[in-house]
């Protein structure tokens, strides 16, 4: 069987499949279940185009592994095929520990379970089930190879996830705000002291990609659409748990009972394969097929969360730089226990703050270095003769506040 | 609350909802399901960006017919604004009686109830509903207004429908075969005698429309491995349809359930809104979800059946101009029972032939006419000094034979 | 004759001429010449593609006039037929006075001598033509018009002149960094008290538009070989006019030699038709065409200036933030006196220093408003969160130093 | 000096330089000539993006050859350094030939003398300039070398000329119609007994392939105001050479002198250096610059020419299947004559018949063919289930009338 696969992708023409050690892993079934798990959840209820998944971004991101490591190579640096194998299989694995509306699980069903250690997990669990063919990869993953420029491609502050997803994210979504020179970036990588770098002539594309970044938050990634949405998947979830605890009956695959059911915790979750297993089985199909069954279900509360997901009748959100405030808090939930019949508690359903942040840029961790013409390396924000670039460097933190929309 | 929206397409930039009365049709559950039919159903096994929905179809369907009206207005022709509305939703609600994955559920679990029948029904309900606002674009629908172009534009060999989902499809799919030049058509679109023609100067993107169709056909519609994945559907929803039927239990929503346990004719389906309301009930997430659970059913056909789905494990398609050899399809069959121990009817689901086809330009059926400079009318397939048109117009029947790879 | 016709434009898909007035404009002899003015004068020669014509860009900004008033009147806005007609009129003629290589003609051969006002110089000789029908127009383009807004769509921070130009400069170059979302800006024009605004949701792409045209002042109009391209052109005029003074023949076309051969000073250009008429047939074409005659001229520094240009030889530019070191600015032209056999006047025209710079907002000029939800109005600058928008509203300053390669 | 450079080319967005005797002979002055010869001749008069040049296209055609190549390694077959680097110059150099309106210029500047033999002779020149490093390309060109598949990647039916042309040609006009699939036929390349095959897979793309080339002839290649514009420079340039006969002055640059005052023959153009040495500096702008000061010139036939084509006043093209009615040209004929007082031999000039033709596909010349997966080899017109390809390989003949617009 040719293994030597080419793959139609609308963002970089075709994406080759390597080697078919590539092909087998992108063949397994835990691999294959990324196809079910959207990259960007809920956002596709205000970009109906945003339906692409996980599994169609880990192959992008390998794309551009293959190109970043020809341009690497054509400037005189060793790249062997058995590293170009291994930084294939790392990157093309960096994300399968992701679960469904994986913001929302791990605020709710698999609650403090990182899926960057599940990923770790899983590539450790393949690499068994492979004879040992991932340990450059997950070396690589893990920081711990000796070529530190291999594991900064799959995760920095400038690898090829990111600019796989800008990428992606903007094509389908049509925001052209996120559109960046991911190839002119390529381009201008080299290498010094075994550390990525990107040399001087790429330093606006580099700025224009922070910014890209930046843009694609506040217009896609937190739109306050799109946080509606993953908060009432938090709450429904919440709920369901809460009911599931009480020996409620509530429909769901066994994959999703099986976490409905009991609290994993992290320790026991990594102890063998007994919840990994099931864990593997769950996809964005079986959260919203429950949630649609839900909507039946006779607990007034699961049934109207339900109702505003599938109806897409989602909460009002409010974006803030100050914490909102306490007494209209109060307020609005007094409104909600008295028009829907609630408990104090029952309202902390429908009303409430949270908040989420931004940071674009974070110089502390993993610095864009800036390889100049005299050889010598300094960092993005202090090659940039722009101030926007620490500015970029800020944690930007907003307020938000959520209640239904008829109160 | 501000009903005016516009919302990012990746294909056309925006589209705008240009009345409330649309906007509520949009949020009316009925219509929010059709986010969870996918446009292409299994076309994504193939091409991994085919997530498109037929809510994002109609929505750009719905964004070709104010271009279109402002085309035709802009030569003269009136199209009141209530035509406009009408017209607007007619399109919108085109295909909103569409189940998941039609192809494989008319021929298993609503055995010969055709989706445009559920449209026309849908609309109906939904002018009860509100209060015979649709009535005219009902009427516009069943091709009973007096302004016949206002049909032809929604059902035509040459609609706006066909033209959103060739961009769409080729859009999302990354398959340019497909491009077709949309906007310039459409701006070649007039009326005479209350028919749809096409300006004698659109020819070539005429030719190119019919072609970019029939190159759809075989590069992504009609392809093997999509073909493989419908045909494992068809016959995963045929056993659990017949081990139902034998009292099995089988994990299923309340809906799905509803049409497993039971064959509802047509004149069931129609006669009420018993079916209907399950019906709307369902989507693709009920069905993959289910076939991810049979994966480990007791019964070794379903399992195995749902296995080659969820593994993308597929038959082997073979397709052809002739009829399969019979004896190749019995030693096949042979091959297939012996090694997975089944008896000869058993064997059936793994082995067996059927017929595909593409009619792209059908002669008979609303001609596509060209408007000559000297206003007189004439079927493009005689505008055109090439004689593909009139091979177009044929239908090319092919053959397939469908088997396990391993056989 | 029909003079409602469309035009093919790769960026925005296709271009109408609105009315019969427009045509007759556009088909002008003096409108018809900008067909041979390119866009961005030597920039093709680091960007291949980069050839489009002033004649383009002034259609394109036509184009946006459209979209724009379109979005005003959805908003409720009265925009007459005859304000929109002044408008479109206004922004098509908008760049009507440039001439060939704008920025290195004005510091050459009509030395002072702004395109502005050749611009409006024209239009009134056109409405002269033109039976006054200009009037309207002309007062929009003088900012004489009582609904500002109309001028600020054409002459502004945010007016349609840069957001085609940075659409079609992105397009042709290749450069995607310039890539902006004219579509959502536009979509979010507003008018408050009769002057242009922007609705609080289009804050992001007008961020996005600004550091847009910052990266592509620096990428494309800025870039070294453009500069250097440019300096050559500056240099070459310069020396032919010193040699038509002393008496010198030089092949030029007439309209070209009308302006080597004497000193046109502003005063005198603006009496009359006499120098304009000669201006109005000078193109790119006359130029280059002379610089390839000139290269076998006997003026030893004229031949070889121009031999720099068309073999793409050209200046090696330095950029920095400081004066170059005037003692290796001393050496380089001693070199080039030494190597060249010059004098060292003869040595200013091979090495020399200057001054660029790029405002990319400018806070005082047309300031760039934000109508917030609570319809109060607030700069952009201060409506970001990011203080980047505050250091764009600098102006940067950068030395060049020029010297031939080879010394 | 560093040679490996990259371009930004807004078509496959980076183009490389792959080795520094390629980047010689891009600066070669010969090779930078072909920046100031567009592509597509006049048909910027019908669509204004169309001004990309030869040099464009040859870099283009170049880059195709890197991804072809890329690719037949990749299927085992072997393409030595040498002549990967000979083919990239074959190709590089095939349009080297090409003087300024080629079509025009063939039919009246340089009577009978054919760009590709102008193509040969120059790369000959470069051989003896380059000390023989271009024998193998040289060989490669003239279908010499053993391995036939270079030959055929360079000029065959399916060749990466005609590739990047339709590729370029449609991304520069708006046409979207030849829009192809290019990158997917290269994939499908590979070579059987030393010829160029493509794979069954690729037939679509194939078919895709040709009607689009197809359509691109009569969309624009051969569109009636492209048409047009050419024959008014045929026209121009006849009587300009007819009155330099007769000793009449006429402005010219002294290259496009050299061609008005004499008739080159065939045998003299190819005796030496002389004439290509003039040849080689004639441009677009020489043609274009003479043209806009002839409109003044005191020959009342060569001034209305000209002023036809500066002033886009462009003679009416009517074109048809049959020979146009001689008495309906006589009489057109005479119309001129009497309206601009015109001798009947004058009157040729603006009123006249001639032929043009379109053989999309030309099955006895370098067929195209496909490889079955049964590795036997079958042509493209036999491989397809549809009959419209047999219909390509058919010369479409057309008759064309020419008059001004106002008789």
């Amino acid at each position: 069987m040719n293994k030597k696969k080419i793959i139609n992708d609308p963002v970089y023409g075709f994406i080759s499949i390597p080697s078919a050690m590539v092909f087998d892993l992108i063949a397994h079934p835990y691999f294959q279940r990324l196809r079910y798990i959207k990259q960007l959840g809920m956002t596709h209820l205000v970009y109906p185009g945003a339906l692409h998944t996980r599994f169609h971004h880990a192959l992008g991101a390998m794309h551009l592994m293959g190109l970043a490591i020809e341009v690497l190579r054509g400037k005189g640096h060793v790249v062997t095929p058995g590293e170009e194998e291994a930084a294939t299989i790392a990157i093309l694995l960096h994300d399968i520990g992701h679960g469904p509306f994986s913001h929302a699980l791990e605020h709710s069903l698999v609650k403090g379970i990182r899926h960057e250690d599940i990923s770790m997990f899983v590539m450790e669990r393949l690499n068994e089930e492979f004879g040992g063919r991932l340990e450059a990869a997950i070396a690589i993953f893990r920081g711990r190879y000796p070529k530190k420029f291999l594991t900064q491609l799959i995760c920095s502050q400038m690898d090829l996830d990111r600019m796989d997803y800008l990428n992606r994210d903007s094509f389908f979504t049509g925001v052209s705000e996120g559109v960046i020179s991911f190839d002119r970036i390529i381009k201008m990588f080299n290498v010094l002291d075994d550390e990525l770098v990107v040399e001087e002539k790429g330093i606006y594309s580099v700025e224009k990609f922070l910014i890209a970044r930046r843009l694609m938050y506040w217009q896609v990634y937190l739109h306050k659409t799109v946080v509606a949405g993953e908060m009432v998947l938090v709450k429904i979830l919440k709920r369901a748990k809460s009911l599931a605890a009480a020996g409620e009956s509530l429909f769901a695959s066994p994959a999703l009972a099986h976490f409905l059911k009991q609290e994993v915790s992290e320790a026991e979750f990594f102890s063998g394969n007994f919840h990994l297993r099931e864990f593997m089985k769950l996809d964005d199909q079986d959260i919203f097929t429950s949630v649609k069954v839900w909507c039946d279900h006779p607990d007034r509360i699961l049934s109207r969360l339900c109702h505003m997901l599938t109806d897409r009748n989602l909460y009002k959100v409010e974006i803030g730089s100050v914490v909102p405030n306490p007494e209209r808090v109060a307020m609005l939930r007094e409104n909600a226990m008295r028009l829907f019949r609630l408990s104090a508690e029952e309202a902390g359903y429908f009303v409430f703050t949270d908040v989420i942040m931004n940071r674009a840029y974070n110089a502390g961790m993993g610095n864009i270095n800036i390889l100049l013409k005299n050889s010598s390396i300094i960092d993005i924000a202090k090659a940039s003769d722009l101030s926007n670039l620490e500015s970029l460097d800020r944690t930007v933190e907003k307020y938000i506040l959520c209640y239904p929309r008829l109160i």
